[in-house]
């Protein structure tokens, strides 16, 4: 049986275990100028030489000697004497004392003129004015900014010694195939060192990806040997967890020192950290987002621990949305989404998990959840790492409900606008919630069009506010058949239904009771099917005689469609919101001709007249 | 007579009149995954297939089937009857439904237990559960981060269409040489080109830097037209202003169309902007802190009008620490440095001017004044911009008073504890009002040690605030002389003396009070000099026979010394920050051996026992 790990260390003790068996390395590298922006100095950089390194012309204009200007005045303007034309930066020829700008003369008789006497040493600037040779222009441990490049060119710079650290990224794994290549059956694009190396490149590292080495013991280990020689920290992606081809730990532990496996962190936890040969040797779980959490949390820690970036990820004081659990002892991280609404920022929760790598694309921040906290409760204040620039919080738009690839279309069409639409998935009842809340800019609500669901699932919860509601797409749903709808006797029928809470099995079963048929009779009725698209392909092949799908994708089928009503795709807005710039874009970019295009390509625009029009509800 | 371009435009106007002239291009360029971290998406960019493709494994354990599973409890274990060893992200074999977790079971005679039984679809990821094939991953317009990259690449997806700019860079000037060149007498590193190559590379610009052309109106004519025709945008460095040599204007008026030529801003006011075949060329000014004001303003803005970049520089809430006076009629851009000092940000300004670079590299954002406002006065709150991450704003320690290159030194010592220390020059009053302001974390004062010094200069503009008063460096100052300095007959000798206000002639002044010679009769009393070096390079060289400088210097250059006391150089604490842990660090930092080896080597270091105490004044 293979071992278990579950001998967790905590993270904080992780940490501190790690900066203890490596202590900071100081190596150094030294680059061109050129490609220094972004890297941290290794040592202090001083000045090759002042600046201006003699006494120079400040303008354009002529050098004079100043005492042969006394005198000049508006009433009584003088010709230059002895001058001698001069550009910025030109050195002052000998005996000449004082600059006349150019823009403070006229010619007169082929001579220039002024009205104002120059004072001794005007317009000139002093060798060292800058900087003298020998000062100090940058400190140790200081990031180069671009316009940083120019300074130190001018003063004669055109090295810098850089902190510099190589990660070797070794990824494993028998059933991975490399980025280009197409992934046969059970086979799987490696993907999670591409991250590694574009994350740890960022932090100024000098990464270098080795190829995939399979699950064999023997081949990995010839692998760290030659990555562990090769490079100040070794990253082993996957085979760190407790598989039966997880070989990582066996591997490392015949080479040097386990340092910990296993840390109490979520996700993350399967990592693996030891020392071969004095050096760092992580290995880095399977999940992408673990993966990622890992990179974070653990390298990006040992990275400026051996004092590599400057740059920590920005800090932001929110409120969440919604109550977080989390369990006691773990510290957890999860992808949120930010946005300021009615002046408060609010944090809300993408879904957890380490496979769901959308939550942290579509997130623009995380939240650590620390281990002594069992959860957070809605409304509480809490501190988030934000993954953007804190600036674009101003202009991200919050929306609650369902998701929808209309809602993606508007975010395309908000883009123009400056705006980034950011959709945090919810049931119609937590949308609303959020929207009573007031901790979301707009919810999304799919519902069917019966007299009763907008009531019932929406204004019902929202009693005494002023609400929006936009209409974003109309979908006309129906039964897809192979043949006749024997509804005399449903029993010979082989149906596929849609999840319950969704408009189409609603709208089923409301035709169903209007017909006097009984649901459980029907066989399939309890088969729930995901996705329309799955529900047309079981009844094409032939898995079933019928199901429940849009009319769209029924008639592109060829199949028969008995048609049920429509699903209605909103937006619901606080009526108070609609003069928030953000949110009257967010109108706008549902009525665009853009958006409109986008649905009828997929059968789904609003009628005519109610296209996108923002009705009180 | 050259031309003059006072016909300014207003700043606003300016880029409204670019804005209108250059519409957005929407240049798409592919690169590879790995190449597209900071670049901005062109397109929405879409799943190529589901995630997972089909259901598989999440955690490493046991496939079962879950209706074998019921009845296993704690009080009565089962063994799994059919079942098959599954890795993490493996297909679910068929007639299987559900997976147990392998640290959910033990071995027991061969035979994996379980005691709890398995629902259906546990432990199972689903197919299409992070993504379905053809769900936006990106709206059009994102910045792609790091871990964006792995998603993308998990959705099948290998290279992105980006927004793309080319900018042609082309230095001008007769006087220039490369980076890498010594330069010549009157020669200048051609450097301004380096710096929009790596501002206008970090915005997402495609950029090419083309040689040097001479000013020579034939040569810059074809260099531009050559430019024109393989970029977007072209950038003229320097030429563009009113001396003899800018031949910028004329060369793009004969082959397109002026746009602007100077506007109202400061420093970058000798800007150009035409149109030649339709495409933008800038001229950008010479002196570097114009260069890159246009850079960030102009340019900048017309690549974001055009997309390029979601990045700007952050914003912040700070108060401006002392008054600053600005032209009614310009928008100005002065560089400050910004430190949180008793819970309040405080800005400080640093020397304005087109030539001062290291302003700009010392500061850590700046200041916009409107052309509406006259100035800003002490205390008042503005919003400024940051070229740091905002985060190390609470990691910096404002430091306001007499540079010297023992504070240089302070600050590497500094950058090891994670502090950045910023020095804002200021006289010795300048600093102690600062410090009755409480605007910064430390004053730093040179003093001559005389009776009164301390008392006059510092105390008494500081009623009632308690003081620390830290010793960084002692130093000797006297008399350097290559003969018996005779003092009964001054006349004869020649003198070079150091500034009023410095230590050093304060020093002078008492001992020739105590002699009781007459200052006026001393020949050269009033030829200052600024820097001590230079005083001994004076009297080495024979230009002098006599002149004040520091002992450390005098004896090195072999010149006999006469000796007139010390300089003090102190750090000025309010004793209610030295708990603050930034101003601790500090005061360790000044106490530091590291510290000690550097002033030691300048004959410079604090006596014994008194070295970096912090002592209450």
């Amino acid at each position: 049986m293979p071992r278990r790990y579950l001998d967790l260390t905590p993270l904080p003790e992780a940490l501190a275990v790690m900066q203890e068996a490596f202590i900071p390395q100081n190596h150094v590298e030294t680059v061109p100028l050129t490609l220094a922006v972004g890297r941290v100095t290794a040592e202090p950089v001083y000045a090759v030489h002042s600046v201006p390194r003699t006494d120079i012309a400040k303008f354009d204009g002529y050098a004079v000697k100043s005492r042969e200007t006394l005198g000049a005045k508006d009433q009584q303007p003088l010709p230059l004497g002895a001058c001698a034309r001069i550009n910025t930066g030109e050195l002052l020829p000998p005996s000449f004392d004082a600059v006349v700008m150019i823009e403070d003369t006229w010619d007169d008789g082929g001579r220039p003129w002024i009205r104002k006497s120059a004072a001794p040493g005007q317009h000139i600037r002093h060798a060292g004015e800058d900087i003298q040779a020998g000062e100090l222009v940058l400190p140790k441990g200081h990031r180069v900014r671009p316009f940083d490049i120019g300074a130190l060119a001018t003063y004669g710079i055109t090295r810098l010694a850089v902190r510099s650290v190589r990660v070797g990224i070794v990824p494993t794994g028998s059933d991975l195939v490399p980025l280009g290549v197409a992934p046969g059956p059970g086979q799987t694009i490696e993907t999670n060192t591409l991250m590694a190396e574009a994350y740890l490149t960022g932090m100024g590292a000098t990464c270098r990806r080795y190829p995939i080495v399979p699950d064999d013991p023997d081949r990995i280990r010839e692998a760290v040997r030659t990555a562990v020689a090769e490079n100040d920290l070794v990253i082993l992606s996957a085979g760190s967890s407790a598989g039966t081809r997880d070989f990582s730990r066996d591997v490392v532990g015949t080479l040097g020192e386990i340092v910990f496996h296993g840390i109490a962190v979520r996700p993350g936890k399967p990592v693996l950290l030891a020392k071969i040969d004095g050096r760092p040797v992580l290995g880095m779980p399977g999940y992408p987002v673990a993966a990622q959490t890992i990179l974070r949390e653990v390298a990006g820690s040992l990275l400026s621990w051996w004092g590599l970036s400057a740059s920590p990820d920005e800090e932001l004081d929110v409120r969440l949305s919604r109550r977080l659990a989390s369990d006691l002892g773990f510290d957890e991280f999860i992808p949120v989404s930010i946005g300021r609404v009615s002046g408060t920022c609010w944090a809300t929760p993408h879904p957890r998990g380490g496979g769901i790598q959308m939550a942290v694309v579509r997130a623009n921040g995380y939240l650590h959840i620390p281990a002594e906290r069992e959860g957070i409760e809605a409304g509480e204040d809490v501190r988030v790492r934000l993954t953007v620039p804190p600036a674009t919080i101003a202009r991200t738009l919050i929306c609650v409900g369902q998701r929808d690839p209309a809602l993606g279309e508007l975010g395309n069409c908000l883009s123009d606008a400056g705006y980034l639409l950011h959709c945090c998935n919810a049931s119609t009842i937590g949308a609303v919630l959020a929207l009573r809340a007031n901790t979301c800019h707009a919810a999304t609500v799919a519902l069917p069009e019966t007299r009763s669901a907008w009531n019932d699932q929406v204004l019902k919860l929202l009693p005494g506010v002023d609400l929006l509601r936009v209409q974003v797409a109309r979908t006309e749903l129906g039964i897809a058949s192979t043949g006749h709808l024997d509804l005399d006797n449903p029993g010979s029928l082989r149906f596929v239904n849609r999840p319950k809470g969704t408009p189409a099995r609603a709208l089923f079963d409301e035709w169903l009771d209007g017909l006097g048929v009984d649901a459980g009779g029907i066989t399939g009725y309890n088969h729930e099917i995901r996705a329309h698209g799955a529900v047309v392909a079981a009844v094409s092949s032939g898995n079933a005689d019928a199901g429940v799908c849009t009319a769209h994708m029924a008639r592109e089928a060829g199949l028969r469609f008995t048609p049920l009503g429509y699903e209605s795709y909103d937006l619901v807005i606080r009526k108070e919101l609609a003069a928030d710039k953000g949110v009257a874009a967010l109108i706008r970019a549902a009525r665009s001709s853009e958006l409109r295009a986008f649905l009828n390509a997929a059968g789904r625009a609003p009628a005519d007249g109610a296209s996108g029009e923002a009705l009180p509800a």
